[in-house]
């Protein structure tokens, strides 16, 4: 992710600062993807060391946002960027937010992965594997899809959304099932339910970045688009 | 919601422009504010024709998001804002990103309105008053701040939000004593339990747009300060 390939978008002028500020947003996307990953085998290896390293790192992500956000204004009162300029960083300001968001995903699912389960209900959250590993690699798609500012490539991501939310569907039907052959484990099982959830939430968030890439890109807003309209762009 | 008195922030010749768009923004707001309220009664009264009318009105939401955040970008290559303007529009744009998810949120609550339930499981849906009252309570206060670009009032209803935290809270406990004592019922709790989140989660929208109030008054980043730090500004 040390690259970018977009120079073709940007006039002349802002190539340094726009690269600059891209290259930032890049290493903010592979610390949330690292805290998603390492939040999802605390988890899963019900490893209480790595969940509280999460839970420690989750501030330099709100750093980068800040930080990031800022560069932004900078460059517009600087530059007085237009059109496809305006657009890009328009896009950026709206990722870094989702970003930011995704990270506060992780925290939750570090923290769940802090609680004490019996042996019996640590089962459970081996059932959040799956799901876990399909949005970590729609996570990754989707940073993949930003650093080429590839349309084809972010609306592939989009449309993967609904496959996690088929994921999610049956998860929580299985998690449902269990509560009601065992009442005594709701409490648990609630836990299991709010990272399955926070898991999908992170797939909307991914979605939402595409749209911003598909906006920069075609300069059309896709966010309240069906997947039939978008394909006849 | 039909007069503004930021007036002050603004240098003279975005008056006209921002103006217009706040005043959008406004119209926004009202109408999120009224599909809460009308989703929220839908589930209390379970009055499915407004529940369907709320999610039939969604699309004015989002057709607004789409036509501030055109008019956002106008206004910035248009007349190259720096300083204050410019994070006024900065704002603005990040707001209207929060109401469109209110507005969801609201569309979520409402179709659970839509689910059929037995007399017995409907008594459960009146737990949600209170929660749904406060959250609404804390949007109209929300938008009330932003309509005055009010440091004070937005840094109160930021604070409001523990009050909801704590409501929801024990709701959940409540719910989760229901699901232990009758597991039969546990789908149709599941659906209380996914509107009452969804009435938290509205309050964490408000807070954010709390924030960005703060942000514009103060040039000040107030996203990731704890609540005693926001006091010594």
């Amino acid at each position: 992710m040390d690259t970018i390939n977009i120079s073709r978008h940007i006039s002349g002028q802002f190539n340094e600062d726009l690269e600059t500020v891209i290259n930032h947003v890049m290493s903010m996307g592979g610390l949330v993807e690292k805290q998603l990953q390492d939040s999802i085998t605390a988890m899963i290896e019900a490893d209480e060391d790595l969940a509280k390293e999460v839970l420690k790192n989750d501030y330099k992500i709100n750093e980068f946002e800040v930080y990031i956000d800022e560069e932004c204004s900078r460059i517009i009162a600087k530059r007085q960027p237009a059109a496809g300029d305006l657009r890009l960083i328009m896009a950026i300001i709206k990722t870094i937010t989702d970003l930011e968001r995704i990270g506060d995903e992780a925290e939750k699912i570090a923290n769940v992965a802090q609680e004490s389960f019996s042996k019996e209900q640590r089962d459970l959250l081996l059932n959040l594997e799956n799901l876990g590993n399909s949005v970590l690699k729609m996570l990754q798609k989707t940073l993949d899809a930003f650093t080429r500012m590839d349309f084809d490539a972010a609306m592939k991501v989009h449309q993967r959304d609904s496959k996690i939310d088929r994921e999610y569907e049956a998860l929580m039907r299985q998690l449902m099932t269990y509560m009601m052959e065992d009442p005594r484990s709701i409490p648990q099982i609630m836990s299991v339910i709010w990272s399955a959830r926070a898991l999908e939430r992170i797939g909307d968030r991914c979605q939402n970045i595409c749209e911003y890439i598909m906006y920069f890109v075609k300069g059309k807003v896709f966010r309240h688009t069906s997947p039939e309209d978008m394909k006849n762009v």
